[in-house]
């Protein structure tokens, strides 16, 4: 009789598994002891300890899951998360079918493909919205999305940088900050240790850089995610000359950029002489294609831009997106390469007019209302001002009143607070309706 | 006249272009300087100092990039990187392809998921291989591949966590863990601070844990990547209690578990009692359904798992999920969905079993030439040892003289030295021209 370790008691699933394994062997298995409970002696990351909360969104889900569940009947509308509800256009879906379908031949199959890309999709990003700014194919890295390439982003620069950002921001720069241990723990009001730039109506939703210390790294993000606010020429001028004086790199986030109408409002850093010694960029489809499912952004790394010693950051981002990362899907490539052929791409523009118009929809509505409405005009964010209420209140009193998710504007930072931020992607009618909500609510103050 | 502060100089076409748009403006350009050439002030990230030279494969393909244009003639065969080269099966391809026509349609449509990945996913992931070891749906995170999520594993742990990885090893583990800051410079043989665990034919490829330090993670790849080896029910166990008594977090690498014929070799830690407490496992749909450039993995965290304060892993992977990552594609998931029904399952099984036909062909041919073969029978990469040689010389030898690309053992670790690894990833024409120029070669000895 053999004798096993395999304990019977707990976790009873797995042993019965291991037991019957042996008893098909011929074995008789007998049971010596439960194992103890073991808690490993691996101490926590202390940086993940510092993090607030949930990050913002799944506490947003959260909190309507609870009200749907309180109010079963209740049509809850989401103007929340800026999340895309318009189908692809054909042209890009028939390229992803086409990709997909390719993959079950022997002629169409591919394996792994570059890290950093299909060639042919990182020369069409380069010749439809950087070769006119000097940009080259090999600085632009294809990846699943901009959210993730922040991440490995902050994973290059490593934790001994500083950080300035945004206030308010797209949480994902300081929540990453957090993570990677740039930062000092949460004082209340927000994280020590990193530089928050008030963005607020006051200074035109632009930092007053002549106050600003200098930091390694700024974040910066136009149109902005959440205040809707596009930065001029004028101003990108003086964040990159503020980023040359200081030898600070950008982190230039413009995944809205192309729902930008003002021409004084660059859709890219790289318009702005000499941003190419001082900033990254990084995009996605997400909010021009609907792919916000599909996955699928890229980020430009300028050869020009060094480090101190002299080094490429380049060679580093290189480093990481082929260590790290193993390239976007094939099939969202193919959808990608179609956004930037011609029919593809106009496609995409009625797409973002689409939703451009819906944003247009929302601000006028508060506009009428009597509210102080801030974006919508160069972005799909409306950025509507609650003066002297606490942002988390205004938008459990939407919630409970409209059946209407929004997102509160603290949620992106200090100076957000007093504000929500409505998103204009929904479809027609529900922006209608959400209107129509609005007003009911709302229409006479 | 307005004099402008924009250059005219350098960069050229970006001044030219924000001159223009000015000149449009109706406003007089006038050039004042060339923007000094600024490098920045941003130290680089000193871990990123430490790494050697490029990631293996990218340099593997960059010596192949220079055999072929010294040999244009050459019919380059690759055994080298794992790279998967039979179309997916069809069952697969038609949820792809319905998942696409889907996003093109009102009801068919989604935009974000949830970034821990669609809930039939993770239910059927976990019906079709853990819920017989006791796992649980929300215990398992979709994601872009095993690669990415060892990026965010670490990320996860943080720098100050103690490393020990199989010598040999998929690079990637200690790579991703001098990016993350755990490990020391390289001193010549490996880095500092990390534990090398020699896995050679000496030791039947298990690591010798009576003499092995506790370190707070280890790295464990079964059937392992390079060698082959997959670890026995009763190696595995004594993993799981070195790891229970040390209070360590094991990292478990399945990705090529379904390549196992062995019935005492565990297709998952988790037949292991206890295992719940001190493992994580991470797997792929890479090499299974032909998914190296679709892009699905998984990573299983159980809830028993804690810190050793207490705190619970999968809350802290869930936040490293939700913040720098943004779910797999969702055309993917669709095709992994179908990978788990039972056509799917079994046209997969039928492309595992091809891919192992391959394993056992070139095994044999190296066997009757008379070389010490490891690997092939339970994982799809076979193991020649070349005694006395430098791996990157065989490798060298092999490209020049056969027109073969391998992978040079020494690539994966100081212990690989001496080995080359051969891929069974290829189609059955090519494995069987490979066979043929192996046995002009080295036929003889």
């Amino acid at each position: 009789m053999v004798a096993t370790q395999f304990a019977c008691a707990r976790p009873r699933l797995a042993a019965r598994s291991a037991a019957q394994q042996h008893a098909r062997r011929g074995l008789t298995v007998q049971c010596v002891a439960a194992p103890e409970q073991v808690t490993t002696k691996v101490q926590r990351n202390k940086n993940m300890g510092k993090l607030q909360a949930g990050y913002l969104f799944p506490e947003i889900a959260r909190r309507r899951k609870a009200h749907q569940e309180a109010n079963p009947d209740a049509k809850i509308i989401s103007l929340g998360i800026g999340d895309t509800t318009e189908p692809i256009p054909p042209f890009i879906v028939d390229a992803m079918k086409a990709a997909s379908e390719g993959l079950g031949t022997l002629e169409g199959y591919s394996g792994y493909g570059a890290e950093q890309g299909k060639p042919e999709l990182r020369e069409a990003i380069c010749k439809r919205l950087y070769e006119k700014v000097g940009r080259k194919p090999n600085e632009i890295f294809v990846s699943d999305g901009s959210k993730c390439d922040i991440g490995r982003l902050q994973l290059m620069f490593g934790a001994d940088v500083t950080v300035a950002l945004q206030d308010p921001a797209y949480p994902v720069y300081v929540d990453s900050s957090v993570i990677m241990g740039m930062t000092g723990g949460h004082n209340g009001t927000g994280f020590d240790n990193i530089e928050y730039m008030v963005c607020r109506p006051e200074n035109d939703f632009f930092p007053d850089l002549s106050k600003a210390p200098r930091t390694d790294i700024i974040f910066f993000c136009s149109p902005n995610n959440p205040t809707g606010a596009a930065a001029t020429r004028e101003q990108l001028t003086q964040l990159v000359e503020f980023a040359r004086r200081n030898g600070s790199i950008i982190v230039y986030d413009a995944a809205y950029a192309l729902y930008i109408s003002d021409p004084n409002c660059p859709k890219t850093i790289y318009e702005i002489p000499g941003a190419e010694e001082v900033a990254i960029e990084t995009c996605s489809f997400s909010k021009y294609a609907g792919f916000t499912g599909v996955r699928l952004g890229w980020t430009v790394v300028p050869e020009q831009l060094r480090y101190a010693d002299g080094f490429q950051v380049i060679n580093d981002f290189n480093r990481i997106m082929t260590t790290v990362f193993n390239g976007a899907s094939n099939v969202a490539q193919a959808g990608g390469l179609a956004c930037l052929q011609d029919a593809g791409w106009e496609q995409m523009l009625e797409l973002v007019a689409f939703y451009k118009e819906n944003a247009a929809i929302l601000r006028k509505t508060f506009q009428d209302m009597g509210f102080t409405v801030y974006g919508g005009e160069n972005a799909p964010y409306v950025w509507v001002g609650f003066p002297g209420q606490k942002s988390w209140d205004v938008f459990a009193e939407i919630l409970e009143k409209c059946d209407i998710v929004t997102t509160p504007g603290s949620g992106f930072g200090p100076a957000g607070e007093g504000f929500v931020r409505a998103s204009a992607f929904g479809h027609r009618g529900n922006i209608m309706e959400a209107v129509e909500r609005f007003k009911k609510v709302y229409g006479k103050q």
